[in-house]
């Protein structure tokens, strides 16, 4: 990635910050209006302010709805076309909201910036963000509202960036001006140890670091897209989480060292989007794994867990993983296919199952973490399906029906419960 | 104007069409892929398509009632940002539709060709279409699907052309493609001697002239945009006006020359969309009509017929004239302004009056036709309170209860009855 880095004269006393409003905080005039007015507060302290807007709640998915409705083997140029429409429409409406009180603003389309990205239609990578003319006018005092999720081709065509990238974004816009903070308002106010609609006794976190950030985002927890933290955290962009509704402070993503005390266990995240595929009776020889993981990559199916074992009769193998439910009939189509071929004796599927992950930087210097996890499990009489584990993380693949069980008591376990 | 005139290698036995589906055409998925149908059967016949979508009926009032409840004095550079997204949405859709049919297709925002305007937001005038692109693409057997009423100022921003504009966008499109035509699809299957829903025995016109089409669409008839005929008119573009919903001949408009058989009067229309605004006692000095005029034009207002008499002490003039609607309360707020400094001793207000005109280019050569309006009229009893005329034109202004009654009983009396 190629960053512009044009600043205008420094004045030590202003800040500089991204303001990003996601879906729920511009859903109706009201709310565009309530941004509006954490705009002008900001500009009010001496700021320059850029703020990033997702299309109006329910906006994207209508119009994802018509496209998908029209042509189910959409050429995705024009899905493009089509969905980045709804923040069009919310960053036009922002600029009116911030003018009519008084706040000097204008609207920027992804094409207009621009915001170069590659030629991923759909799920396109930014590579550079032109700010000098957004710079000059912070110069005039004015508000740069910036079209989120959007972007713009090589060949001049529009791209979007995959769902939830309004806050990649708003991630890049924020280390493109080198501002000192990006803000994301979104309708929880803050990250929390674990969803709060399942566990109540869940806690907001103050600090969190990006790399458990990461795992949160990828283990399920809906905050921020992960490539908007990946992204944060390549770039050391001070990102906060805050509610648009409530005026209390976020949770801050920050570097590990700006944490003191580290709970081994930060937070608790869990995701009901992946189906399990057991291969049983595959014969055991070198290649195989590939033979059945290759196809299925082509087709851009993303498998997460995998374990194997050798089967009852020591002949042959089990192997079991987990895609996207998304993915998952045309995951079963590629291997219906090949099953022959590979040699696998039966499928099994379960797509009733949920995937429950404890994560936290502290993991790296405590042991005992997963044996804790094991334990509260099977005391609680819940079956582990599959295991996987990464540095600050471990899952566990369960049967769905236990998800809130397992969650709440894991929560108690960890010493993450509120009082 | 000036227009790009690019031509691919020439096929006698090829057109170049343009066809414009109005909002009504493209107002849900099935409506977009009808009208996808028709644009294949064009391009089955070797024709070379480029295809102008208005927005989805409905969405572009929904997106101005956004942009107007979010600020009453808006920013026209932000209202376009918004406005305009409902057209990049339809034409997205239109080339998706026409893709999964089988046919090669492909979007064009108005900044992308681009569409060339000048910089009055909201209300902007086409200076220039790039076609170079598409021309080429015409002859890989593209279809250029363009979003109408939308374009791009010379800063780089978007604009839209007004209410309606999509026509116009189609017709300079078929001007710059030098096309053989302009299809209009639209929910009505031609130009009707009157509209069909007031008098049933109204008769749907074959062809019309330039000029007659442009009484008919600044008297009030709804089918073309007069901005969208003027252009055809200037730029010699043959425009048909025909039913996306029925497989019937539409209406063309032509050239005076090509029509053999004039009828005196083609067609009859009317507006509700006027109000009656008399000025009493005016002081009768020299400069006295531009002092009232001025400030209105100043200000925007329309004013459209004016007739002015001695009043009954002989002493004073008499004023009337008629305002639009939409401009009514900012004409009567002027005119109290300067009524002291002008000398108008009082204002009256009447918004309940109808506009009929009839309309021919027959009447050049025929005397008579006002009196068989003036008859006709006044046999039904009904008291014509303005007059105004032209070349092709006269208009009365009556009272609005009796609009029916007049439409009715003018059509008998020019014979334009269907039997």
């Amino acid at each position: 990635m190629d960053w512009t880095r044009e600043t205008s004269e420094w004045d030590p006393k202003m800040a500089r910050i991204v303001m990003k409003f996601g879906g729920t905080s511009v859903a109706g005039l009201d709310r565009i209006r309530n941004a509006a007015a954490r705009v002008k507060a900001e500009v009010d302290r001496g700021n320059e302010v850029a703020v990033a807007v997702s299309a109006m709640a329910g906006e994207t998915n209508r119009l994802v709805a018509l496209v998908t409705d029209i042509s189910k083997l959409h050429d995705a140029r024009e899905y493009d076309v089509v969905v980045s429409a709804g923040e069009q429409v919310s960053c036009g409406l922002m600029a009116l909201a911030l003018q009519s009180i008084g706040v000097s603003a204008r609207s920027w389309l992804g094409w207009q910036l621009p915001v170069m990205t590659d030629d991923v239609h759909g799920k396109a990578r930014i590579q550079l963000i032109e700010t000098q003319e957004m710079i000059r006018r912070f110069g005039e005092g004015q508000v740069a509202v910036v079209a989120g999720f959007q972007g713009l081709a090589p060949d001049g065509r529009i791209t979007t960036l995959g769902r939830g990238g309004s806050d990649t974004s708003a991630v890049a816009l924020a280390a493109a001006l080198q501002a000192d903070r990006c803000d994301i308002y979104t309708d929880v106010d803050g990250v929390y140890t674990m969803d709060p609609r399942i566990v109540s006794r869940a806690r907001k976190l103050d600090r969190i670091t990006y790399e458990e950030m990461l795992e949160m985002a990828s283990q399920g927890a809906k905050v921020l897209q992960t490539r908007s933290v990946e992204l944060a955290m390549k770039m050391g962009v001070r990102v906060q989480v805050l509610s648009s509704f409530a005026d209390t402070p976020g949770t801050l993503v920050v570097d590990e060292d700006e944490i003191v005390e580290h709970q081994v266990v930060s937070g608790i995240a869990y995701s009901r989007d992946e189906g399990k595929i057991s291969l049983l009776g595959v014969s055991d020889r070198p290649g195989v794994a590939a033979s059945i993981f290759g196809p299925l990559a082509e087709a851009s199916v993303n498998v997460d867990m995998i374990v194997q074992s050798t089967s009852a009769d020591g002949k042959s193998t089990d192997m079991t993983f987990t895609v996207g439910k998304a993915d998952f009939e045309r995951a079963m189509e590629i291997l219906n296919r090949i099953q022959s071929a590979v040699g696998i004796k039966a499928i099994k599927t379960d797509q009733n199952v949920v995937k429950v992950s404890v994560i936290g930087v502290g993991m790296r210097s405590h042991a005992g973490v997963a044996q804790t996890m094991f334990r509260t499990l099977a005391e609680k009489g819940i079956n582990i399906q599959v295991i996987s584990t990464s540095e600050i993380k471990i899952s566990v693949l369960i049967a769905e029906e236990y998800t809130e069980l397992a969650l709440r008591a894991l929560h108690t376990a960890y010493g993450l419960d509120t009082d």
